[in-house]
């Protein structure tokens, strides 16, 4: 008889933990899956966004999680206009699928400006692109990297709920809500 | 001089057929990055949400790409009240974010017939959960799996722009539309 690699999975409990286990080594370890989630958002004509973001940290006692971005990007228009964000991760080698309901701060200026002396200067280059991201140029280089304070913005996502679906030799799917203190309950997968 | 090992992300139009290259690919190749591209709908409740999918089929000259669900799922009733979809691949080895943007019909019964005879048994399995997907149930494997073909749909989603940026030594993003016959052009990243 095999051993279960993920005996966490049986527990609503260690279950939880487990996800904050993956997304605080998603923070810290580029090949982790949850170094890359994807974040959903409602654009303001009502349709659904989603690209690739970088998670930069995550905190499980105040159940928050951060993206940095730059202010004049797309989703922070979207998220100006309505806070609500999901954000996914597929951990293959885990069999893990986690999906986050958050509610988004957008933090700038004085916020953020300890976060932005810590970065490198090649990230502080992803802020302050000349013209601004998803503005049209007409060849596919025509643009500047110049590193601007201003244009740097903290995503703070505060987790409502987790759906979380493990797809081992069974499948088994929990809910997780802050409003009930992250007890959980299962739910047919 | 290293050789550029992406040069199809240099021209708007070698970039948008590598799209569909990696596209298609997903449906044949279960470890390629399309096979599991992110759905994000919108709820009811205009709030956004995204999940993991397993791309079932990719026709460029058309411009869609398939989703197999179960008709009970939240994602069913999500696209039910607005039909706008997002779905996002990060390709890691192509250093390629893809995001379409697609408008849905979820096709279910005679429609459908031929696309579930040739389902292997254990993949009908996953349609036809009793009870449903999201109901919830008091231990994790509380539920029974009984393939059902009216519980069986397949989600079309009919692409109707591509919003493509490669991350290269240097970046690039282009946007292409149905409307506009797929011409595309670039964006600053």
């Amino acid at each position: 008889m095999k051993t279960d690699p993920h005996p966490w999975a049986t527990d609503l409990a260690t279950l939880h933990a487990q996800v904050w286990v993956l997304l605080v080594r998603g923070v810290g370890d580029r090949h982790a899956a949850a170094r890359q989630p994807t974040l959903a958002t409602v654009s303001p004509d009502g349709g659904p966004q989603a690209r690739t973001v970088v998670l930069r940290a995550a905190d499980r006692v105040a159940g928050t999680l951060d993206i940095h971005t730059d202010l004049r990007s797309a989703k922070v228009a979207e998220l100006s206009h309505d806070p609500r964000a999901a954000l996914h991760v597929w951990d293959a080698g885990a069999h893990l699928q986690t999906r986050i309901e958050s509610v988004v701060n957008i933090l700038t200026g004085d916020e953020v400006a300890a976060i932005w002396a810590k970065l490198p200067d090649l990230s502080q280059q992803s802020y302050g692109t000349t013209p601004a991201p998803g503005v049209p140029i007409a060849q596919s280089l025509d643009y500047a990297k110049q590193p601007d304070f201003a244009s740097f913005a903290v995503l703070r996502c505060t987790v409502q709920a987790l759906d979380v679906v493990h797809l081992g030799p069974q499948h088994r799917r929990a809910r997780y809500e802050r409003a009930t203190g992250w007890a959980g309950h299962w739910l047919a997968p």
